[in-house]
């Protein structure tokens, strides 16, 4: 079941009311390859610098489920960095720096070995590298891609074009709100269906999400937690829980070349939701690190029983 | 099974993008006890003046299961009158004028022939009129309050003395922090059971609610929606889903003296939460008014589809 993942691998320089963090690993493609490697294997196609230093590469080994084959590395260049800062309310995020490294440059190379990958998730980066990337996997059962504002504002034209070649996408409200011109999640989920996709998860942080599918709506809380100690990652783990139990659960019930129902996108709903409040327990990939198969079970069993209805 | 609600009676002048509705019924328990009539007979007790017209008594009678007996018509009096006006982001809500008429006066007075009720909520009103009119209620099984800022504010003392003699309180989710002092819903919540009830539900509008109770956490979304004309009366009509519903249910169950249990709250949940999302969708109870056992049958259906998890 070869799930893979293209995004960032960053540097990140996180502050929050509850400590700092320095030069430790973030990006969207190492959080969210973390977060499915839980449920399926999971293989990155990213580029980091030559000072992507040892440390780095112990912690993401800590995840035996992902594959670094494709984990491209420039000795000439610099890795991406990113500062951040958050306050008491975690909806405000302030960036105190961004160096692109080598997002600056040209995109990763998807190894040979990696074109037979089955489920592509296309992590946020510009469209027209999105798009680039997602020529490479001809074989692909399901391609799911995430955006933020910078690129439906500036790369508006190119990501439309890449949206009528995916089957779903991943955002939050306000980008929903930004690319579609409605508020309401609903309109915007069925808005975003008008533009190619099949289905839209609309991720709303500390209030759930919501998915839009052409087969139906479903919809969830947020696990309730107490310890938020950094909110970094939290979308992309959501995503790699989602996308990992999708892919765990097609390739498992010999779904061959079928779709990837609404059933199974929803259930994945409550996966990404779990792995995502484990993230934000502490910085950088530290809880992820060493969370056990048995937490994860009993808080999606616990999560399970908190949304039950008779 | 005899539900009892005391609180306001209004005269609603409101202003939303979609149009405006001049002099329609309003108020706290108009709403909660039309909500609550779909799930069990419901007793008011409230006090309007003289200016209460057959239009808003013709619109009353359109709940054959809310009983008007105690509702008190003082004619030299007038009937509260508040107007109000929403935005496109329906959580700014703007206050034209409050014409506080009979709220200014000793509060209604409970008829003899209720005080076998059983099941009491008392909608927002100052908590000690609220607490005066829990005493008449000595046979009670549940007693739940609801409140505000302004009472946070200005009479902390009284809310907290009232705190220690009712089972749940339900209020949204600022409100729970300007109480506490804790913005996490789940730490405020937590921080309510300390102060005397059993449990506290938080309310978070489009974002759905938290269940916080001695033996254990619920969450739901809201019901997605795209059908949002007038949004006065959401918590309320929530209020009388979730306390209709514990009253059918506990009468039902033969429960007799026993305490209602944390399973038949948090699947009141749904039942207001449905009943909320038909009120906001026209003014005033125009939507409640018309509503069938059969639409709601079916939403409530839906609801429970659409946050299943296996």
């Amino acid at each position: 079941m070869p799930l893979i993942v293209t995004g960032t691998i960053g540097i990140d320089t996180i502050e929050t009311p509850y400590g700092k963090a320095e030069q430790v690993l973030g990006g969207s493609c190492t959080y969210f390859a973390a977060a499915a490697s839980f449920f399926a294997p999971v293989r990155m196609v990213a580029a980091v610098g030559g000072d992507f230093d040892d440390h780095a590469r112990t912690t993401l080994a800590r995840f035996p489920n992902v594959c670094v084959q494709g984990l491209e590395t420039r000795n000439g260049s610099k890795t991406f960095a990113w500062g951040g800062k958050y306050h008491e309310d975690w909806n405000v995020r302030e960036t105190l720096f961004t160096e692109l490294g080598v997002l600056a440059e040209a995109p990763p190379m998807t190894p040979q070995e990696y074109r037979d990958s089955r489920y592509v998730f296309l992590a946020n980066s510009h469209p027209s590298v999105q798009a680039d990337l997602l020529s490479g996997f001809p074989d692909r059962t399901i391609a799911v891609v995430d955006t933020m504002d910078l690129w439906i504002d500036t790369a508006r034209v190119e990501l439309l074009a890449l949206l009528r070649q995916v089957d779903g996408v991943v955002l939050n409200d306000q980008e929903a709100a930004l690319l579609t011109g409605h508020p309401n999640p609903l309109t915007a989920g069925k808005a975003i269906l008008d533009l190619g996709p099949t289905f839209a998860v609309i991720k709303k942080g500390e209030h759930g999400c919501l998915l839009v599918h052409r087969d139906g709506v479903a919809a969830l809380p947020a696990y309730p937690t107490e310890t938020v100690h950094d909110p970094t990652g939290a979308g992309d783990s959501f995503g790699g829980g989602l996308m990992g139990h999708i892919a765990r659960t097609h390739a498992e019930q010999h779904f061959g070349d079928e779709p990837v129902t609404f059933e199974m996108i929803r259930q994945g709903l409550a996966y990404g939701t779990v792995i995502a409040s484990f993230t934000v327990e502490a910085f950088s990939l530290d809880r992820l690190a060493k969370l056990t198969k048995q937490e994860l079970e009993d808080r999606l069993a616990a999560f399970k029983e908190l949304v039950r209805l008779d």
